[in-house]
């Protein structure tokens, strides 16, 4: 049986960038690799793999001998195509939050629920939140521990978030607010030299921390504080998960952090939870403050590990820790556990193909 | 009677700077202003209320004649100067974290616990923490309505905190990356560009988030962190409160900002905790996300309040609260509080000298 083939939707936007970076440097596990954007970027030259692949527009024909095929675009493109995909024979692994919730969809960290994305019955696979992936990553392997009760969370999240507007935008207004050494002491002074180009920011991110990303959703919690509750229960498969976030974006350009104040139903200690996750996988353990060693955006961008460190227990509470992880929001949280998901069911695909 | 003796030890620190402005701005109470440094900069020339005034060597005649004198030093340069200047006659308001813990020093934020500001046989009064005064200002209002049991915090504190050394260091970094759009983009590339100057931060400033500001102290807990814990339980009078706080650097200037999670006895709602606070001394409420309004640094510093926002009732949780905080650390978390603490105290004076 011939390898798979992929198709990668949204192939000229950042995350499908870094697809294609990844999808050039991991292990092959596919056949003819599709790129596939909307009309506007339709005819460009990509390279993948070594290769020069022309970019296909959005189109039903366009998935026609597609095995699986990577989303990465607005909610709306997804909700829309996704179905026209599938009705087409593809498996779709979609970055979107489109249908995250829906219970018909799996929503998968292959590293902590790798067992549910099989039963697909809308043929949809939904990849974490950028934020959530990275979080999760140390917190499930805790859970398996010690038996998770509630979260408490704050989130420190990059530019990048945003997409290369985002990036963009942070780096303009960099270069508007460095070299005067007042601004940032008096008030009013960053909005006045940042001016009226927010991007897609509510407010000026240079010097400043915004703490709002998203919608409003309900009663004054923003979208992306929702999506960190409700994706954390349907990951762990807790739906009573107590869950609290506070969604912040700060002048980073790529690298998502969380505090993280865990909650278990055991007694937990420093100690036991270094050692669960130095042996965890997708993990990278650097906890010795004094030596410098924490997580940290400029350390974990371009890394495919969620770093985690600042392990503490609660001098308050013997069953509850606190620590602050750092995960590449392109890579783990977005590409990376989306070309993860796509290689999980390549490798049922061929597993079909042999049996 | 004469109106009192005031000194200002520090005068030409970042925190001192702040005094003289606020010293010269709000209605004046006091007689002399006495300029107090260490030798290095004894004989330098300051303004303050309109008058050119000369820094005089830190020694013990220079308290002679003084009734209140503001510290603001570091801890060992207050530890062993304040006895000095109490001895002299003077009343001590130290801004170090020196006297903080002692049961014979009263540690004060007037908005909150004023009453105790006369119970000081040492002589001494300190003011708060940086981050716990800003902190304190929205959650004291709070606990006198519901009750506070918990608090979970996560700060995002400004290079302001490390004095006029870390606003220079974050300037200067913020040059230095300003301008290429790589930068934050790959790993090491910012660390490459800040290179090896990184002032009173354990890592670069710029573009980057450090999980990490204060000493080790116990079980991987920063000195930071556990100032917000016990400067917490005191300022409230509540020895069990339970605290867990992370203390995390941000490339801003100044201005403190904390997300806050509160557990209280009784039930709260939203509104009603926006009541409370829109009612509180020294607050101001910023909650209306959909037009753009929570706090921020960039809006808070050079102001007195702490900004309060983001005001939600927990979903899995109808005793706890989240909301963010953000004040300017030089006013309300230094300068401000220290200023109105020696204000109180000369209204003392002023009131001993009428009877």
């Amino acid at each position: 049986m011939p390898s798979p083939t992929l198709a990668v939707v949204g192939a000229t936007g950042s995350v499908g960038t870094v697809m294609l970076e990844l999808l050039s440097s991991r292990r092959n596990v596919w056949g003819e690799i599709r790129l596939i954007a909307t009309a506007r970027s339709a005819g460009k030259m990509l390279t993948c793999r070594g290769e020069q692949l022309v970019v296909r527009e959005l189109t039903a024909e366009a998935f026609d001998g597609v095995d699986v095929a990577m989303f990465d675009v607005p909610d709306d493109v997804s909700a829309q195509w996704a179905p026209v995909a599938v009705a087409r024979g593809a498996i779709v692994v979609d970055n979107s939050s489109a249908f995250r919730m829906d219970p018909e969809v799996p929503l998968v960290v292959p590293e902590v629920n790798r067992e549910v994305a099989g039963y697909r019955p809308r043929g949809i696979v939904s990849s974490a939140n950028c934020t959530t992936a990275a979080m999760i990553m140390a917190v499930a392997p805790l859970h398996y521990e010690y038996g998770l009760r509630e979260l408490v969370l704050a989130s420190y999240q990059s530019a990048s978030g945003a997409g290369q507007y985002g990036i963009d935008t942070l780096h303009d207004q960099l270069t508007k607010v460095a070299g005067d050494r007042l601004l940032g002491s008096r008030p009013g002074n960053v909005r006045q030299a940042v001016g009226d180009d927010l991007g897609p920011f509510p407010a000026p991110l240079a010097l400043n921390v915004v703490p709002w990303s998203g919608q409003l959703a309900d009663l004054g919690w923003s979208s992306e504080e929702l999506k960190l509750r409700n994706e954390s229960r349907k990951i762990l498969g807790i739906p009573a998960l107590k869950v609290a976030a506070t969604c912040v974006r700060v002048p980073v350009v790529t690298g998502h952090s969380v505090a993280v104040h865990a909650v278990f139903a055991s007694e937990v200690t420093a100690d036991g939870a270094r050692q669960v996750l130095r042996n965890a996988p997708g993990v990278i353990l650097v906890d010795d403050p004094e030596a410098g060693e924490f997580p940290m955006p400029i350390d974990a961008v371009g890394t495919d590990p969620s770093w985690v460190g600042r392990i503490r227990r609660a001098m308050d509470d013997p069953r509850a820790l606190s620590l602050f992880v750092t995960g590449d929001n392109m890579r783990k949280g977005a590409a990376l556990n989306t070309v993860q998901i796509a290689e999980l069911i390549a490798a049922e695909i061929s597993k079909r193909g042999e049996s």
